[in-house]
């Protein structure tokens, strides 16, 4: 029996991803998973793809709708796909440049979507950047991609992002940088990107994630957050005064904690995100606790932007391994994200 | 009934450490859960300490030995207590510098008793260092002023250390670097320092934990492994160079990996230890994993030293809130090791 507000829950917009990656055996998968979940979502990609992964996991055909709003009809019927044809066949595991520009095109449409409000969110399957790079795109990834697209669609308000926040198994990290050296980390953070970055965490806890008063913790950068400066300064010259400016500003977020101490099962109930100043002292505990159920999501964008946290997965690609967890648990949270938006700001 | 091996398990020394910390009350504990495992040790401390602690948990008095010897059969009745009365009363939670010479004194003593075979390997429970520091103590830490005593009392063979490996829940992590700033450690880490430290890891999981062929996986220094160099170039210029000629010399080492993928549970299964360039990067997974029980091995030592892996607890100490886990891994590691380098060459 179809849930009651079926018809009023507005569908998710994944993205095709690279079609030589996993992402359609996934996609096929999290559909079967979720038909009968009043979770929908649609698919921006090619229906013949998507049909030879429906058959091949003895799924019913996915059907072609004209717009998003029909997703929601459809979702308990069969994979809704809004098509996007790709030039070139698709070969798994092995990338074809030929369909970069369909790749691109395809996240082009799902902000189209989202912005307009058709869809209520939007997931991305996994791209290989070493192919779109070849095709002309200008983009360090895509979440920067993203940012820009969001800045041409609307306007935007500060604090704005893309801030990028890995969850997994209850545990929220958002990140101050990303894809650098771990050279360049100590000269890159300043107390107005970690301030900026603690703003749209806290921001975002609050509307998509319904959490009143956040409790953020703030990780040192140096061994035992640099033990009063004894092994490193950072944390006395910029990271805890940072945090006191932001503590004026309303935000509540600590002092720079020992890294390796906040991420225990005990410390996790006490706070609701960890902000980590680089990437592996982020991905590291997220990773280790759940590999395969940890998601990537994109804060302070207009809209709501939730991907797996994995790549493309071409060594695995078509053999029946790739798994959905990571890409299941990307569409619920975009859901559960979509309903404290809609709601924020109204009790 | 006791084990019939008893009389010959030579016992481990526990170091006092700082008296005013949780060590006295842990030590207590440990006892408790170990008099009747065939895993004996000497504490080296104030026996009317040892005494007070054993009438707050109800235990029977600890027995003065005048010989390490004489600790495995004391074992299963009391706490066995080599005598080093201190100066000045102990008051938990606040250090007094009156005593910081018995700490040092301890470990002198233990090292002493392990130098000579008395016993089969050091634990040692944990000291302040700005406490020692103000009492002419010059040492960085615990680790470095063990490898100056080993330097003083034995000859010791190349590879040697001290290099600091953390451990629990079946993981093991071994440092490249450890206390220094985070900014330091891209330069600080060199192909020598690498190739050091992985002998010195791959030896000890042959001597100490009874692995024939060690696998060990080294972790990149950036972001996903630095991604071919277009994240940073430490892992072609230094980190893989280092691997291959380690390779070369017989031991089993990856290349550099991307570290946040490395320690998920699946993962855990391909490897036996996993060298870590800096101290988050190996503290984080081992601590989120178990905090509790982990411990700390120092390698590369003519004996065998382990510690919990915690500090002195100042601020929880006396009040009965101290947990033994970490001290009763310490001690059962301890004994596992010395098993293993006693048979170790000769099967």
């Amino acid at each position: 029996m179809k849930s009651i507000n079926n018809s009023h829950t507005r569908p998710i917009a994944l993205t095709l991803g690279d079609p030589s990656g996993v992402g359609p055996e996934i996609t096929a998968q999290a559909w079967a998973e979720l038909r009968d979940k009043n979770l929908p979502f649609f698919l921006i990609g090619d229906p013949e793809l998507a049909r030879q992964h429906a058959i091949l996991q003895r799924l019913p055909e996915p059907v072609c709708i004209d717009e998003p709003r029909d997703a929601t009809r459809v979702m308990t019927d069969a994979l809704p796909v809004l098509p996007l044809p790709l030039p070139a066949p698709v070969k798994a595991g092995k990338p074809d440049q030929r369909n970069a520009k369909a790749v691109i095109t395809s996240i082009e449409l799902a902000v189209k979507t989202v912005s307009s409000g058709q869809a209520s969110a939007l997931v991305t399957n996994p791209i290989a950047k070493a192919v779109l790079y070849k095709a002309g795109f200008k983009h360090p990834g895509h979440t920067e991609f993203l940012g820009a697209l969001a800045r041409q669609n609307s306007d935007w308000p500060e604090p704005h992002g893309p801030v990028m926040m890995l969850g997994a198994s209850g545990l929220r990290v958002a990140l101050v940088t990303v894809h650098i050296p771990l050279s360049q980390v100590a000269s890159t953070i300043s107390r107005e990107n970690i301030m900026k970055v603690a703003q749209v965490l806290d921001h975002a806890l609050q509307q998509d994630f319904g959490i009143a008063k956040p409790r953020i913790v703030l990780c040192g950068l140096n061994p035992h957050a640099g033990e009063e400066g004894a092994m490193g300064d950072e944390e006395v010259r910029i990271i805890n005064p940072a945090a006191k400016n932001l503590r004026r500003l309303g935000v509540n977020i600590t002092n720079a904690q020992a890294s390796d101490a906040l991420f225990r099962e005990e410390a996790r109930n006490d706070y609701d995100a960890v902000l980590a100043l680089y990437h592996d002292q982020g991905l590291i505990p997220v990773k280790t606790l759940d590999f395969h159920g940890g998601i990537n999501t994109t804060l302070g964008l207009p809209f709501i932007r939730v991907s797996p946290d994995h790549g493309t997965g071409f060594s695995i690609a078509g053999q029946g391994k790739a798994r959905a967890d990571s890409l299941l648990a990307a569409i619920k949270a975009a859901h559960s994200m979509s309903a404290c938006r809609k709601s924020y700001g109204r009790s």
